[in-house]
């Protein structure tokens, strides 16, 4: 079982009620994998620049992630800077520097080209067809966008869904790239582009599954204490997308089902703590232990 | 097993993206019988203008609803005018005639104050007192609020709170009583304040079960076709305290979660149509049939 997951790499400054960091390790990949990783190979594509820390691709090789994916070029690494307000439920953006994700161009590694899920996680369309032209077959491709493409690249995202099993997306972003209020028939609409399997990401109220005319809703596990939001939606697709690859049968509905318990849990411990700092502390029966937990809030 | 609900009995005008109806039966006591009556022996209490239609009342009777606790006084009845913009998920009062529900001293007839569950909608904390001081020993006793009651009324809402078991409130509503942002923060000091079982209710996402240190979390149905949200939480809290009371031990865990269910059932049939017309075409069948619905987009 593998997973090839192509993404941003990044250095976050992320302030919120419940403190700050400066130039934490973040981006859509790394999320993915620290969370991926406890469930499959987890092989990462994504750019780099000369003042990311080796140190951080050495601990990712120890945890078996592959790195061979990630390309270092003249430069520095994507910077994102953001604050949360009290309620963590959106993200106000100070300020971003692309620096070498302007020049991504995302290759992957001739033995990357076999996966079994590919997971293209928010970026570029245009970029994330040209991934899927050098993948063969995988046995589940799953993709992730945001209203910036959606108002920008409407035709290319078009090209992308209709390549995809799956699309992970908030509510807010089904509704624009439906152009359907009701978060129903949303989805419904959004089956017809392309997706049979649709996830809608619902923040603090957890997610939403559709699989081709079924709906499961999870909430999100209950804490009384979380610090940053940033990359909750990110873990829960490794969380998810690692369970589906590890399950061997990943558009299995039961499977399906599942993969939205780990993903929940993965993001839960996400958004404990700054960047991905949790994600490094738990083990298995951390993991293990809240999936039982979030088990007794949902089951009669 | 018999339930009494004291509660307002409204004509409402409402206009939402899908239509419009004016001086439609409404109030939270009506809501909330229309809903519970499938499941227990319900007993309204509440105050009507000159104006109001026998004929509802008639209807209520034959429904085995009791409207002796109904009061005719002179005047007219409560009436409330409100819209809901394209999401549905936020009233816009437009206007707010109390009449006769200015002069509402509620008086239970004898054989109300023995009753075996007890459901005080929201209206002013102090005539929620007076209820309180009639009744004998209900094996539950639930109460709703508002925001204008926790603004203008804390000290008598304090000690409403104090003697109920279970609190309906929702979320923003929850978060001001607390003086707490996190949900499971504000639930936990809620508690402190009497209640040992709160439901939040949380709108398009569903609602919130807390008894005593355990979560259970229920989405709403899914519904790609709905027209006026007024009325759903009474419509849920009736199908909620209905079965409750039906099942004959209303602190069991496992019965409080299947109320949710139930809740969660009557509030999507109240909304699928204005008013409570819905609820009026429905057979046990309907109810039947959607709460095995439910049960498939929440199980594992």
């Amino acid at each position: 079982m593998s997973i090839v997951v192509v993404g941003s790499i990044a250095f976050d400054s992320v302030k919120t009620p419940y403190g700050q960091v400066e130039k934490a390790l973040g981006g859509s990949a790394n999320h993915f994998s620290m969370s991926a990783r406890f469930f499959s190979d987890v092989k990462m594509v994504g750019v780099i620049g000369e003042d990311f820390p080796d140190e951080h691709l050495s601990y990712l090789t120890d945890q078996k992630v592959c790195t061979r994916g990630i390309q270092k070029i003249p430069g520095k690494t994507f910077y994102w800077k953001g604050a949360y307000q009290d309620d963590l439920s959106e993200a106000q953006t100070l300020s971003t520097h692309l620096n070498v994700l302007a020049e991504f161009n995302p290759v992957l590694p001739k033995d990357y080209t076999q996966v079994d899920a590919l997971f293209l996680a928010n970026f570029d369309p245009d970029l994330q067809l040209k991934v899927l032209n050098q993948v063969k077959n995988p046995k589940i491709i799953a993709c992730d966008t945001m209203n910036f493409w959606i108002e920008g690249k409407l035709e290319a995202l078009k090209k992308v869904l209709q390549r995809v099993d799956l699309l992970t997306i908030n509510e807010g972003e089904a509704r624009l790239l439906s152009g359907e209020k009701n978060l129903i028939r949303a989805v419904k609409k959004i089956e017809r582009m392309g997706p049979h399997i649709i996830i809608v990401k619902r923040g603090e109220y957890g997610a939403m599954l559709y699989n081709q005319g079924r709906f499961y809703v999870v909430p999100a596990y209950p804490l009384d204490t979380l610090k940053d939001p940033t990359g909750a939606g990110d873990s829960f697709a490794g969380g998810f997308m690692g369970y589906l690859d590890k399950s061997g049968d990943p558009t299995n509905e039961q499977n399906l089902r599942q993969a939205m318990l780990y993903g929940t849990v993965m993001a839960s411990y996400n958004i404990q703590d700054f960047s991905f700092n949790r994600l490094k502390e738990i083990s298995w029966n951390d993991i293990d232990r809240r999936y039982s937990d979030l088990q007794k809030v949902i089951t009669l």
